[in-house]
């Protein structure tokens, strides 16, 4: 078992996983008419971390079929997939939520993906690599305009 | 270049530009302080889809590297990709946006990219393809569940 490979896959998860959190059901979600089947609320965090387990293991075991390439294939798009999760996630956050401070959590982690796949990149192509500093860059900026708008709207 | 690879990848892309849609900036970003260089409005929707375009291309160069063991194995990790950034996407829109039929449409592509995703991972590895089984199995129960509650809350 490739570990580091099923930790990559395993981020891109705990991404996902993080919504369950982050926007709790609440009495909206507990007002609505739900069918009888429906499950009981402990069974779903349980289920899963089950799953997300479970795809992210399944996940590395197909990635260490790129293994002729070497394992930098399968990481590198373990780490685009990572990215693209936590990207998926900051404008909920942010933009739903307000959470200035979660978003900004975010998206320096969100900066740490795109960092890290693009050095994963530059390692195997060049140009994919040099395709994605422009994206590395976008997130500085959007980075530091998230904390600069947290810091003025302390208030 | 691998078409049907980039297409993959672009897919995973959709669930998260769709946010920029779902979770617009609305009255609240616009009353916020901004920093002096915060770049116009416009510029965003057009630098992202710029970003995206870019981060598909070249994540499909680097899956075309998984060549030797054949396109599959970058396909299924793309397809994961997809999946992963759906799963991301559904709870804030249900969850967060209470919005129980954009909710259904996530949720019934969610189905279709892991099943997709189930597919691949069969053709390359038994243990994997079987691993993905219970959370396509949920992921049936949960689109159920969407569907229920939506039928049962019209009002």
């Amino acid at each position: 078992m490739d570990v580091v490979l099923f930790l990559a896959f395993l981020a891109a998860c705990v991404a996902a996983a993080s919504t369950g959190a982050l926007f709790a059901p609440g009495a909206w979600y507990d007002g609505l008419t739900k069918p009888w089947w429906t499950p009981p609320p402990l069974v779903f965090p349980i289920v899963w971390t089950v799953l997300y387990l479970a795809m992210s293991y399944a996940a590395s075991r197909i990635g260490a079929q790129a293994a002729t390439a070497g394992a930098p294939v399968a990481l590198a798009l373990a780490l685009w997939a990572v990215q693209i999760a936590l990207n998926t996630l900051w404008t909920p956050v942010f933009f739903g939520l307000h959470r200035m401070r979660a978003g900004l959590v975010i998206i320096v982690l969100l900066w740490l993906a795109v960092a890290a796949t693009t050095v994963q990149f530059l390692r195997l192509d060049l140009v994919a690599g040099l395709l994605m500093l422009p994206y590395l860059l976008w997130v500085t900026i959007a980075a530091a305009l998230n904390a600069s708008v947290l810091r003025l709207n302390r208030a």
